[in-house]
């Protein structure tokens, strides 16, 4: 079933230690599409500017990502400029532009209403929920939020949270949203807070899923995927948005959202996330095959697995 | 197999967020002989003072745990005082009375020369080396260092690590070691001055155990194995003791020392790290059973396997 994401399309300029890249094609939307793409039909809601031209369109269309909804606006895309150098775990934010993003009113082609997975990727969660609003029927939404809405935006966002049954986010994000340091505690008060189900992310300890109400010292409730111990990493940026494009891109290829298929979503999630950090922006997630993905997906099996 | 373990037998005094346990039997030979002890017979080499008494001894022997290379001295225990107020996590130590311990000169009962398998727990790299050359003709080693002796005590922890089969350290430990902050390119450089096989403690999120010279990209030899995620840390002290008793004390009891028995090692000792960190000092350690063990064991398997 094809997923309907809202989120940026942008470009960043980025430095890590491995070294730099200018003005690539990124934005949480972006990954998060190339990501699913390989599991589902994708179709995306966005604003880009002028600097989006017929080599940015033929990644979407390379992996016929459906950009019906990505709206053209005058003007300059959104622009970020973060660097990895002094922690190649956490960016530091040199620069933000929005530029067309500061007026986006997401607008949702009709061709995509029959959408019934929807993605609400990192942006304002009023827009989040708006998108949410028009979309009364879909079966399954997950969504993704940042420090900075959960510190400045918190009703916002807490309204965005009563709409969701998938909400993907860090450690540290789900220590701010609870206001408390054990995970498992924090787990809990988020998931009271709407979302049924919880992916935390770990970074390169990889990824744990809480679901439902696990009564005390019950793992059954509870799925930890592994992420792949990797050598070198060149970009971590969009690891997370390519999680979710791997794990929601599953899930959405699915014919039943079994428990069994949110654990093979959780493996799928830390794939592509691993995948999107060995190269610069969308590179590594531009040259990829099925078969790439299936074999690191049983590398993570093989890593983790007793037998 | 028995295990010979030297190392330190002390008292400790503890804050953490959930109370205060005043001097209570601690010491990492202790957490790692009574984790180990429910896997195989462990003897140990320590020394303690004039306040080790019946009650202290008791805790032993119901584990049936040889203590006759524990040597009585004149004098007090080696004795620890740490808060956990700031940082579960990370103990803040307030005072170390090293006592008895000062003049140590670990004595090797002629009926623990037989032992196949030696564990060299956290003390200083110039009796652990002692210890290893004085039983030339054990099957394997494992040993565990700390931070203070990486420092501050590098060239003697350097000859220590070229006697070592297995070395269990934590991340910081890790990358101090190698100078490096990349975890992969860590474990390599670790590996290359010693130990056949590395295992990486990552605090709440699991272990990696690292074994031979992976070929990039390969996860087969690493395995990557959870913590249980805990709703409450009554006390972290000796987790990674205990992980290293349960590791180490499972390997001990297997026939063969197959890849499957180092994975299912690391799973115990995940579980037996968990255990520890339930009640303040060895308390949960004291009270644990088998059937417990192997329920969380099972718990651990549920928490990462796909089918």
């Amino acid at each position: 079933m094809p997923i309907t994401v809202v989120g940026s399309v942008a470009f960043d300029t980025v430095e890590t230690p491995a070294g730099r890249s200018e003005r690539s094609l990124a934005g949480a939307a972006t990954y998060f599409s190339l990501s699913a793409s390989f599991f589902t039909g994708v179709r995306v809601i966005a604003v880009v500017g002028e600097d989006f031209g017929p080599a940015e369109q033929a990644v979407f269309d390379a992996r016929n990502i459906d950009t019906r909804g990505i709206e053209r606006a005058a003007g300059k895309s959104f622009f970020w400029q973060g660097s990895y150098l002094d922690n190649i775990n956490e960016a530091k934010t040199l620069r933000t532009d929005l530029n067309v993003f500061a007026g986006f009113e997401p607008k949702i082609p009709d061709a995509y209403r029959d959408s019934e997975f929807l993605f609400l990727a990192n942006i304002d969660p009023v827009l989040q929920r708006r998108v949410r609003e028009a979309m009364p029927n879909v079966k399954l939404v997950a969504g993704d939020t940042m420090n900075y809405w959960i510190k400045d935006h918190r009703p916002a966002l807490l309204e965005v949270l009563t709409g969701l049954d998938v909400l993907l986010i860090n450690d540290t994000e789900a220590r701010m949203i609870a206001g408390n340091q054990n995970l498992v505690q924090a787990a809990r008060a988020v998931m009271g807070l709407g979302p049924r189900f919880l992916v935390v992310k770990h970074g390169e300890y990889g990824a744990t899923l809480f679901h439902g109400s696990a009564p005390k010292g019950k793992a059954a409730e509870r799925f930890r995927a592994p992420a792949m111990p990797l050598e070198e990493v060149i970009d971590p940026t969009g690891a997370g948005d390519s999680f979710a494009g791997g794990f929601f891109g599953y899930l959405a290829s699915q014919p039943e959202l079994t428990p069994g298929a949110f654990r093979r979503a959780m493996f799928y999630g830390g794939v592509m996330g691993s995948f999107a950090c060995e190269s610069f922006g969308t590179e590594r997630l531009q040259q990829l095959s099925r078969p790439e993905i299936d074999a690191r997906f049983n590398l993570f099996r093989e890593l983790t697995h007793l037998d």
